[in-house]
């Protein structure tokens, strides 16, 4: 039997997971402070972030695997919020409780963040890490040891570097959701010039490589993304396709930061080759999905 | 007034810099679960790896300066323990502690085992930092991560990269204590070829670097060493040449592990050039004044 314990299931990326996590035969638990909406799960009620809490849930579990993709993640606030060394630690013995409870296999949670930016696509080997940001520096960080631990431990451990995400249920305060909701109520959206290009993915397609890497024997860092960076002006250009009010989007208006490289693109052979999986989604699909998405069910007027 | 809250007070490093930094004018705080030996230092009793206790001492010591030298360090063990994972959340707690109830500059023990092992001497900022061990990944990454937090906290932080320590008092299970004991009593004491480099430094000349960059503004990684590696053999003839018995050391007994590299040598234009601190020991002279100790003071035959 393969019991997978799942952390950050109720976020953007968790909530999305349990269904391919089902789909390939785990049985599921979770850990966290709300259960999550899927049915046919079991819930441990813990905060990660404290200690003797979070051994609890872990030592209730005994799963055999473990995906981990919580982390402090409010929009603006993460780059720099010194959370990200409560969450190091959560992490550190997270993985470190569930090793010693007889778990064998993890996948946690990395960021395209942890490379050093750069003029080129990254890869997961050869790229170097050198983060810009404190959360960039938190993952990275977390990731050097962990592999070491993972090394004596021993445990089988993956990191999944999450590129850019967006789809259907996205929070506000983000680029994909934030023009969603200015372009369909018709309100100025002001951004850069828009030709820095970025990897985006649809979350159901990060999901579901999650579940892949998960139920593969793959370790190290495997790039979460498209691999295929867009410029941001294409990618609001087809979000006008389909909301209308291409007029509102101004390029432009914001300056870009000296810091925002031009391109951020991930390598993803380790994903197709190694773990065998391809994402389903093209960026028009994808986009029209959420667009539908915040026609129907999003609160477009919601603060942003 | 500068306050400075020592941890680790009780260990071979930690004890013998609370004189050094009393010679700085600093007043002096110390955390830790049992007190140190010295007079007239305001003790904090907290077990540094239980979150609670060590943030209660960190806010009734409301120190200036910290200067953080605890680590798990049991010889033979401390290389691959689990440990390792619990110092460094117990290491983010005291430093975002220590930050948030206004602490200003910190100092952070470090080691030579974070740098990737090659043919060259090490440079603080040249050198590439690719541990071969847990324990070398645990201060790696933890550095990182407080590096980054640095910047935003914001706090003045630098971190000394400790080499080979040698001198009075040191625990057995290491190369130098082990050599003068065996000596001493006449026993054998096998070893490797002792053709590979290692930089030793007096333990009193790493104390006072260490209080010498605590009482600068130097930032950032600054290695703690003599600047001249010597070889293992020279090193044991050192001994010898004090303790009489040379026949006893056997060379070439033990394999030396492949993982082992030909030299491992601080530059230290750092230490000298920015901090302006110079070693004060040879290495004949402070082995002398460690085999004096051992004649006088130690327990020859105890267990090693």
């Amino acid at each position: 039997m393969r019991r997978v314990l799942v952390t950050g299931a109720t976020g953007f990326l968790g909530a999305r997971v349990l269904a391919p996590l089902q789909a390939r035969g785990f049985e599921i638990h979770v850990a966290g402070r709300s259960p999550p909406k899927c049915q046919q799960v079991v819930f441990h009620q813990a905060d990660i972030l404290q200690a003797e809490q979070l051994r609890s849930a872990v030592q209730s579990a005994r799963a055999t695997h473990l995906l981990h993709l919580a982390w402090y993640a409010e929009p603006g606030q993460f780059w720099g919020s010194p959370l990200n060394l409560d969450w190091v630690s959560a992490s550190l013995n997270l993985v470190r409780t569930f090793v010693e409870t007889g778990g064998l296999r993890a996948v946690i949670a990395g960021t395209c963040a942890e490379y050093q930016w750069g003029p080129d696509r990254f890869y997961e080997t050869e790229s170097r890490c050198a983060p810009e940001t404190l959360y960039g520096a938190s993952k990275d960080a977390l990731r050097r040891v962990l592999m070491a631990y993972a090394d004596i431990a021993p445990l089988s451990l993956a990191w999944g570097r999450i590129f850019f995400l967006y789809g259907p249920g996205e929070k506000r305060g983000r680029l994909v959701s934030d023009a969603i909701c200015a372009l369909l109520s018709g309100a100025a959206f002001p951004t850069s010039h828009g030709l820095q290009r970025r990897d985006f993915m649809h979350v159901c397609d990060a999901t579901s490589a999650f579940a892949a890497l998960l139920d593969s024997d793959v370790t190290g860092p495997v790039n979460i993304g498209s691999g295929e960076a867009a410029t941001l002006r294409s990618l609001l250009e087809l979000i006008a396709e389909e909301t209308g009010n291409a007029h509102c989007i101004e390029f432009g208006a914001r300056p870009l930061s000296l810091k925002e490289p031009a391109i951020i693109e991930a390598d993803i052979m380790r994903l197709s080759h190694e773990v065998k999986f391809q994402p389903k989604y093209n960026l028009r699909e994808g986009l029209a999905e959420a667009v539908a998405w915040w026609r129907t069910e999003g609160n477009i007027s919601g603060s942003t």
